[in-house]
């Protein structure tokens, strides 16, 4: 099996989407991160999820001190102030990396991939760079045959 | 909100459980990773997806040219190797991390602590530190009140 078949079609988000529309989209479909593209359904970046919520926590500084003080009654708040941000602003450039196979890459070229960039999303492409669908960490384990425990 | 009201009790798996015993219950659970805990429910640390995924990588040394030659036609006995391994044996101790915070802690302590530690998944736990629950990184952001978009 190659990457192209186990690549599935997932809801992505543009560079210039609000970052509340991109933490939605990830929170609606269930998906471990988020694939940002640009006009050309060219994949820009992938963030795992754990870096989307970074998105939100740069808000406070990651202060934990501040956060204690702060909680979710301020949410309403919170998002709105963010709301106004787009993904590509919230995001430090330097932080962001791009996981992302040709189409004819094995499972096991996927699974190093993942396992190297410690994405557990992967923008699966064609040969023009143009985005085919995404593989998830969890679709990938389940494609490598698993045996019953 | 506190943590210990968003915990879910999720399946975890004991340190000298077999590696492909590991996966399993991420797979089957559908969870974004594993908390291993010890015999007294003290959790030992918490493993991404995409660490435990490393687990089998690491099997293949990360060799990106050998991937390319290996595909899942191998994947039974690649399993099977595998799985006469621990889940301790797999993880290299200086990689792993604790992603744990107590049961009062607020939501943003929780957000904090998983955007820093890259971790979509944490335990909760009590005063004895012995393990209450987790706290996935979708099951948070659902919880922070997330308006529409």
């Amino acid at each position: 099996m190659r990457a192209r078949e186990l690549a599935a079609e997932v809801p992505t988000v543009m560079a210039g989407d609000p970052a509340t529309h991109a933490v939605r989209v990830m929170v609606d479909e269930k998906l471990p991160g988020l694939v940002v593209i640009d006009a050309d359904r060219r994949p820009l970046f992938v963030l795992p999820g754990s870096q989307v919520l970074r998105m939100l926590v740069s808000h406070y500084g990651g202060d934990t001190a501040l956060a204690r003080t702060i909680d979710e009654e301020h949410a309403d708040q919170f998002w709105r102030e963010l709301g106004v941000r787009a993904v590509t602003e919230c995001v430090p450039p330097e932080k962001v990396k791009l996981a992302e196979v040709p189409a004819d890459a094995t499972l096991l070229e996927v699974a190093i991939l993942m396992s190297r960039l410690r994405s557990p999303l992967v923008a699966v492409v064609d040969r023009d760079r143009r985005l085919v669908g995404c593989i998830t960490l969890n679709a990938l384990l389940d494609a490598l045959a698993l045996p019953d425990s």
